[in-house]
């Protein structure tokens, strides 16, 4: 039965995994990303292959990382996290293996995760977007990943939310990820527990006692035990969340939207506001279905598994 | 040589014609449209179809109209101009004209009148924006019309751009097409003549001298006589498209945008500012190619030509 | 001991009353407000003065209108609800009724009341604002009415709080009295009930079933019964109306603000909210003292006993 | 006759003067601010006071400095420039120079110099804003120096301008001196540079060819040379000066508004295009008179003798 390996690139670690052709993960590891050596991380994913690629036999090699990927899926023209540029990872990589690869973008190789093996089967057009620090999205249209003209496409976190509004790494203002992300979350829960120190005790507390000090772990669980700051913050969040849902589904008129990333490991305090929120703004809601918006399945896994299954492809 | 007939069902008139494989169009007429009888506009149109059907050979008929297509083609779900619900148009056709039908939204058919035969020919992803008194939508992605998992995907108008912005007709507040449109244009000139009479004295002049009735004609005649107020307006409205635009970008990366719609008439006036204001917002940019703005070039009878040749496929 | 009256010109009533010096109201009438006539209006008043000047002996009469009026306290230049225009109002009541008469708007004279009188009493430096259709506003800075340079201050409801925003009825996008207002809840409210009308069952079964019937009445019903659509409303409002207030706070730095108008009789459903809105958004939160957000203490009649107490200055 | 010190604790010089009663400085003196050394500040007050009154007899001393002064005009509450919180500063001159010490907000002895000697004589109601790195505010109302209940109004640059917007240094988010200021300018330039480099070439070539190292000095030789980037961007910072003076008017309705600061000295490319902004967006405009903007013409010397002729007052 034909295997292939998947590899997710992160900024931490590389994770690497042997995947069937149901997508079941035969066999994997983790490595530490040389990330301050961009020159480097093409060794470790190369290490990490052989080692995978010796005991198993593989057809194929599928490599999701953040960053702009080029449409021939050959080379990454810029990443952020790992400093690189116009880096030619499939060349690199298929010298250094002598096996078959393909580089995609991390997010897309989770969309095409959850497509096949996870929270979006039998959705032939979802969109997934993965909540963490910032926004992450991968796009499905008619069964397919969608990559744009040149291999661009997805960068959902950057679609203007607010005009003049917080300054975005990417250079712009108002970008989505600025007000649907982890780190949004972050800056208003430390914002209103500065303005209202009371209000905010349970916060403060877990995070011991200085609103400077509070991260996602201390809101999530003040949250959860009812701080009201916390609440009001992951509020906030889920509106801006279903705010953007509702724009994407005017202009692509998705089946579901698959939630991932590290915020929702929170989703008991913040998804169904973002549903509703969602739903409320839905342009010509009343006259066509509303999308299911779903938790993603497959968690960390998906990246490697979806890229693993895209190196299937012909 | 195989001909189709492609039809456009606008809020004044019916628009049809018979169009060959190159795009073509042999033989065309007009009809008023009887939008205050929408039972009346099926009949209207199966009038045109066999007027044209009498004297041409042709093999199936396309019909553009504006509002929610359903996915299968067959059905308007909502056509808010023609006060059409779930109207099942093409079933009415083929029965009246024994023709072959398919039904598309009328910006899907402009899109793909020039993608085939017009500024869009060769670009496997583009969007195409008609920028009238409200935006409509086109997307051709991977060299197929775009429609959604539902047939309503490409209502580009409706992305949210100002939060708790000025109120749309579609119940949500701060729509795109509050802003980069003709009636966003008026809206804007109007209140600036109020604002400051002496400065738009030349538009103010046009149009017979009070701020209320300043329309299109008279900004664009007072913005080529140099009047400020009028460019001012005219530079508002382009700051917002290029906006819109880069958000679509970076959602989507298409290869190029195509303007068309009544307010492209004018394009002198706006479409050089409305390309800058894209790439200087465009999220990115510096990493990646940047996408061509160009005016449509099959002008009103894109849609008939466009509807035609989707008739055509399979 | 010294009396005098009272006016407050409403839209719909005239409301006229005979004021002692410790601000109780003696004697008082309505009469319905001849909206459609304006010239008839100022009879109207006048009849009302006489009346009760025939059976008290008063000193002066203080008449308070929406509108903007002159800072000679004589003419109301524009008054958008009486289609008054350069109304020389002073000498017309002058000459009807042989009284000395002062021409106030009517937000200061409700705030005027509220400092002399009600909840304001003590504090030298204080913001009114009326919460009801619009915004109204009156200050009282170091103890005196402060009326601007040509009696056009506090127009507080046209400060703009959303760039873009919603049209206002002065002609300009996004003023604070689109967002926090009596209109502005009965907007959200029914947009947001049109988009999920299972979750605002409640408010909509009160209303009769339909969003477009829904009114303030209804959203305050269907917020105490917990209809969680018309706390959502509420919600919203109220947090504009804090905004608003941390606005004028790093302006005018006032002792306290004084909450009127039509929707203060659902502060219940709102007023915690709006305080914690404002304390949080405070610029300089921490450094200064947290002025107090309090609701006015004598309703209706705050107008009329302003008014009166205005006319006993010199 | 009379004379007095006024002192202006800038963030680098401490600047001294002592003043006559027309306003005329007859000596001056410049100190660096110890800044690192908040403890020092004082003593570095007091010695130019000592110097300056050896020579003269002076009766009073008057002593700018940014920061919440409190209401007593004693105590600096928090002056983030120099470190200080709660500084007892009037008592600390009082002891170390024997002279009656009044200390006041810099930009109200700013406003009150241009008051009294510049661009405000004859005005009872004017608005100075300064304009520089971000944006100062002082309060001539009713020809007194407006403070607040607490001492703290005239916070004029944290008005929030953009809800959700760029986040500014008192903690919120969208405050006016983040879009009109020059660290919008420069923000807005250098962004606009990167996005754009051919059409900033002038822009560029000034400032050695990178976007980042453009500051305001290039803005403005770039904008005299006709560089259209640097154009829109002093386009874009009038507009939102503009949009500030419309909602101070609405609250305040001053006789004339009062410009000054660092930008004050490109005004030629900007200054007009505020005046503009601010008409066209004043709050019924057509029923008012509308104010003047002016230019300061004091100078770096207004806040000097502004402060001088307060300590005059008793």
């Amino acid at each position: 039965m034909a295997l292939t390996i998947g590899i997710d690139i992160g900024g931490t670690k590389v994770a690497a995994g042997v995947v069937d052709a149901h997508g079941l993960i035969v066999e994997s590891l983790l490595k530490p990303t040389p990330a301050d050596n961009p020159a480097k991380v093409a060794e470790t994913v190369a290490e990490a292959i052989k080692e995978l690629a010796d005991s198993y036999e593989v057809e194929a090699v599928g490599v999701g990382a953040a960053g702009f990927i080029d449409e021939t899926r050959s080379v990454v023209r810029f990443a952020p996290n790992l400093a690189w540029r116009e880096e030619p990872l499939q060349r690199k990589l298929t010298e250094m293996t002598g096996l078959p690869i393909v580089v995609e973008n991390d997010a897309n190789a989770m969309a095409w995760g959850e497509f096949r093996f996870g929270a979006g089967r039998g959705e032939s057009h979802l969109i997934a977007v993965t909540v963490g620090t910032g926004i992450g999205g991968g796009l499905i249209l008619g069964g397919a990943v969608y990559r744009g003209r040149w291999g661009m496409g997805g960068e959902l976190g950057h679609m203007q939310t607010v005009p003049g509004g917080v300054k975005c790494g990417c250079g712009n203002l108002g970008c989505w990820e600025q007000y649907a992300s982890g780190n949004a979350l972050v800056r208003d829960a430390q914002r209103m527990a500065a303005a209202d120190p009371e209000r905010a005790a349970t916060m403060l507390k877990l995070a011991g006692g200085t609103p400077e000090s509070i991260e996602g772990r201390e809101i999530t669980d003040a949250g959860r035990a009812g701080d009201p700051v916390a609440l009001d913050a992951f509020a906030n969040m889920a509106d801006w969340i279903g705010q953007g849902l509702a724009d994407l589904a005017s202009i692509l008129d998705p089946g579901c939207f698959i939630l991932g990333g590290g915020v929702s490991n929170a989703a008991d305090l913040w998804l169904d506001r973002a549903r509703e929120a969602f739903a409320e703004r839905l342009t010509g809601r009343g006259h066509r279905p509303v999308a299911d918006v779903r938790l993603a399945e497959l968690g960390a896994s998906a990246g490697v598994v979806g890229a693993a299954d895209l190196a299937r492809l012909p």
